[in-house]
């Protein structure tokens, strides 16, 4: 979902934007007014979630899955070993890509429990002399996020925050990388950014492709080749729409906790449903949960999806049912999914 | 530029998509109707460009640049050898990218004229064990576009066509591989389309990116990650424009053709701007032009400017003047432009 207000301000200034006669869609990224518009769009960037002076912030394309094999690639260059914590598919596909390129551990992982959990690290479970430890934040299928932030000592940590960036603050000093696709809670799909300190910059390996050199696109600003303009002027409208209308970051985390906490109140309270992941781990944003029987998960699905109620299935790994409630679903939503949900109890128990 | 009537639809449609109550941007790439956005989009691309039923087409991210590495990673894999025609800046860039992966030679360049025209080449030129020839079809910068299709014989012709792409029928036959980042005829910038001939699959080098292997986005129909989901949308308005609007790629040759007449035949008759580039080489897309003297270049783009004809200053490398008549500019544009050189060549002669 995308807030309303950003989607008609995108309508609004389709074919002119902000009186320069053009659509954002036709601007050279190399003309005045774009870069204005790239600019103003990190300054935000690094104000809503406090990113230090010694971080870099990209804005690239790819997905996650570019960064998958842009990590190995630019980060697994001391010793070659990098460690992973395995807790759901998309540190799964992280892992089993970074293999390509070096040696590669799984420290840990929750998958011999459907991935329900997440694990516990110490600095004793990484090797000494791993190039990074990496994990993927915020678990989508599963419904899960990291409680904690591993203590890697000295050990870049780096973190896949795709469906959790923007959904409130970030201590960005314990972390050597973050990067989030933008299409959870900071955009239209195709544009990535990436956080990272500048120390880690400048050490990719020669079979590095050039778009997947972080050093270079740090060179220069995201424009080594022409960046997914239209896109991160999306980012630009929401970035304003969490500072100016949720009244930024902490308010934002805020309202995602009183949206969760009225699925997962209900959940605990409940008789049909169930939630599925461990209940210190639960994610804000991703809210899972079954019935315990398969057919009427099915009737759920179909009824919820008749009501409105888009994408309530659950991956097809795991079923069941799955409720994801970014940044943009309104509290509203929430209140009638639950309304909706007590109504099919009192049908079905 | 983008066609108005587009930039119109993007704009109608930017809250509700065909009725879906949703907008493009929040859909999931696994949903019905985006599934059929994606499908519909492919199968007027194949109409349009006649793309005969052996070549698979993908729609990836990462505009040339990245075509640059995945080129080599896919397909430098029988000797190891790769020969590329230098004739811009593009090409040299994706021969120097080839160079991490290879044994890469310049069969022919003809950078020591600045690019101004097109190299020729014929089979002997090229090593009879190279694994592909690569070309770059138009050459932005210089003005140029290949007025002949290599003849490569048994070895697969790869072409960059980023800057030409859509402003006319191809024979796709006669390419082993296609492929053009969409910011110039085709959509926003963050979407590059890929036409592949299917024996040319499978057989990347182990250290590809997942991202790059074209064998693994063609598997998932350009679905391996979640494509960029909008640009789709709206390179799909942009092939509708094509076909119910121009008439068809035949026609939108044709407008191209008359648009580029109107420019080139004043400037083989004016006396104060001459035409940079070879005239069979001549581009429909760029066209480049001095007069001679840097500082009358120089107030002739300050002058144009403040009429509005935006980005006319020729690229940093070679100055003078570039008038981009991709296929959004009208017929009216370029009357438009030549009526100011005349006035300027009057008052300046």
């Amino acid at each position: 979902m995308m807030p309303e207000s950003v989607l008609r301000k995108a309508a609004e200034e389709m074919l002119n934007y902000n009186g320069s006669g053009q659509s954002v869609m036709e601007m050279s990224h190399r003309s005045p007014v774009y870069d204005a518009i790239i600019k103003e769009t990190e300054a935000l960037f690094r104000k809503t979630l406090s990113v230090p002076d010694n971080y870099k912030v990209l804005f690239l394309q790819g997905g996650a899955t570019a960064q998958f094999s842009a990590i190995p690639l630019n980060f697994m260059n001391g010793s070659g070993k990098a460690d992973y914590i395995i807790s759901g598919q998309f540190s799964k596909k992280a892992f089993k890509e970074a293999q390509k390129y070096g040696d590669v551990k799984a420290i840990a992982s929750s998958e011999d429990a459907t991935f329900s959990y997440i694990p516990k690290i110490t600095r004793e479970d990484i090797r000494p002399d791993a190039d990074y430890v990496y994990v993927c934040y915020n678990n989508t299928i599963f419904g899960t996020t990291f409680p904690y932030i591993p203590d890697t000592g000295d050990i870049p940590l780096i973190a896949d925050m795709s469906s959790c960036i923007l959904s409130g603050p970030i201590d960005v000093s314990k972390f050597a990388v973050i990067y989030g696709g933008a299409q959870k809670n900071m955009g239209p799909a195709g544009l990535t950014v990436v956080i990272i300190r500048e120390d880690m910059l400048g050490k990719a390996r020669d079979i590095t492709p050039v778009m997947m050199d972080y050093a270079v696109q740090a060179e220069n600003d995201s424009m080594y080749n022409t960046p997914p303009t239209y896109a991160i002027y999306i980012h630009k409208l929401i970035l304003e729409w969490v500072n100016n209308e949720i009244g930024g970051i902490e308010n934002m985390e805020k309202v995602n906790r009183e949206k969760a906490a009225i699925l997962y109140d209900y959940l605990d309270s409940c008789k049909l449903f169930k939630p599925t992941a461990n209940k210190e781990d639960r994610s804000l944003m991703n809210v899972c949960f079954v019935t315990g029987d398969k057919e009427l998960d099915a009737l759920f699905c179909k009824e919820a999806a008749a009501e409105g109620f888009v994408n309530i299935k659950g991956h097809r790994s795991v079923g069941g049912m799955r409720a994801s409630i970014y940044n943009a679903m309104p509290t509203e939503g929430v209140k009638k999914l639950v309304e909706f949900m007590k109504a099919f109890e009192a049908k079905h128990q």
